[in-house]
């Protein structure tokens, strides 16, 4: 088992930069989009990709945050906006590995938040919803940003907070009930990769309310 | 006066959920008109609630946070929230009672959100300054994630930030200066609510600069 | 020396209250154009002058922040928002030294925010990082309360993140690594200044990506 979890403890640290590196191509890629220059693409990658620790660190009182103590992951985020920059692909290549790309690094977020939500001392549920929090909170200060309503809020979105809760909410109940594994919780990021991966090739929403299927809304 | 005050007690605990609910109910009526899914509405819903009190506590340095330590708060606003997207009542139902519960919620929220940055040591003038901030923070958050203005800093608006920053104010003095008692807070939180209802009743605004009355303003 | 450094140290208070009063103009001016009233104005004159000061502080875990403890800057920037919205200046005659205050605000809170930064405990590039992020963060989040793309961000815009980078970065470099001196930071934000000036008076800009410039983005 300790060869397995070694194993795995590698592919989680290689998960987290993974994960830095997906939420960082994002955020270049929302910025090339809105035609940003070089420093709008970079510190729009690094907010995505840092944004949701960041957030995670202050609200659990982790201070400084992780995101300023250890300047690895603001060095993949920041490569991996440069290579945007510099390669700029045309949007119809990176639409579907950027997808990909982002889903891997919300299931990653959801369970590495989740866990450091945890040894901040935070209860299991106040855990998971850190968890979560840390999952989304990139992409939603990403698209404050960049002048847009978050993405996880729009109507036409697919599942991406439920699948963050529903993994952080595992991962949370193991690390109090159960003795959590690296493998756990590489499972429950596995589960919430593939959910929101369904949502997004099946078409799967959040139901809405019957009033505005009616019509009849007001903006 | 031991009577009246575990009475008030009860009045402030049931006004504290009554100010949750309220403005729960209040980001959820925005993501309904916002078209957003169920999803976005309880989100929505626990952001506009929970939000002034989180950055309260992260302001006054209290982490990890109320809202992540006791989750009763969390549950009434989403229910709240998953109660419009139920019920979703038509807009010209919800106006005039949703202006009252949000006035509610405001001026219990400055009460609360001063004494709480008191107890963490802030001055009189700063824990009136966060009272404030925590009263209205969660409205400003909600339309800030909507892709509004916040409404606090919108010119068409009534007195919001006014009744806040005055009972915040109230209460931060009797808190240094006299013998506080939770009827006085009470009576601070009833000021600032009758302020905001008469404000919006009579049209009260704050005054404009010349220049945007001449008309002459660029946007 | 000794004589030296007392007058910068005077010029450093001097100068923070200039910078805080500056920015304090630039939030009212902006919320004029916006039609605000004077509740508005003044609420983003605070929000600009201050913002990037709390967000300083409450990453660096120096709670509660500065500018909730000393009433100082708040009164300063209240009274450039309110000198703002009394006189009302037509924008031909405040743009220029309004471009000028905003540029030595960015200088001299790109120096006192590393030099805070550094003795709250950050590390060299953290503190870097920090110290840029509290000069801009004031206008983002002016903007983003505004309902605007942050100006850092926007294609059309000068050079402004980089100057107060690179400022923080020497700031940073000479409190780890050399005898720091007042005169070495005015100096650091003298350049950073005169860089920002100079972009806007000769055009400079960040380098946009090939794709942006073939025209063919979507937004």
């Amino acid at each position: 088992m300790a060869g397995i979890n070694e194993t795995l403890s590698v592919v989680h640290h290689f998960g987290e930069g993974a994960a830095v590196a997906a939420f960082g191509a994002a955020g270049a890629l929302v910025a090339v989009r809105r035609q940003m220059d070089v420093v709008g693409i970079l510190m729009l990658s690094a907010v995505t990709a840092l944004g949701g620790g960041i957030v995670r660190d202050v609200i659990s009182g982790t201070t400084p945050p992780y995101a300023f103590r250890d300047m690895h992951l603001l060095a993949i985020a920041v490569a991996a906006g440069f290579l945007v920059f510099l390669w700029n692909p045309p949007a119809r290549l990176t639409a579907w590995p950027l997808d990909i790309a982002d889903a891997i690094g919300l299931g990653l977020f959801a369970v590495t938040g989740t866990i450091l939500a945890h040894d901040a001392g935070l209860s299991t549920p106040g855990a998971a919803l850190l968890g979560m929090t840390s999952a989304i909170g990139g992409g939603v200060i990403r698209d404050v940003l960049s002048g847009s309503v978050p993405s996880v809020l729009r109507p036409g979105e697919h599942l991406y907070a439920i699948p963050a809760l529903l993994c952080a909410s595992a991962v949370s109940l193991l690390v109090r009930y159960a003795d959590y594994q690296e493998w756990m919780g590489m499972i429950c990021a596995a589960a919430a990769i593939a959910l929101r991966l369904a949502s997004l090739r099946f078409g799967w929403h959040g139901p809405q309310p019957r009033y505005a299927r009616r019509g009849d809304t007001t903006t």
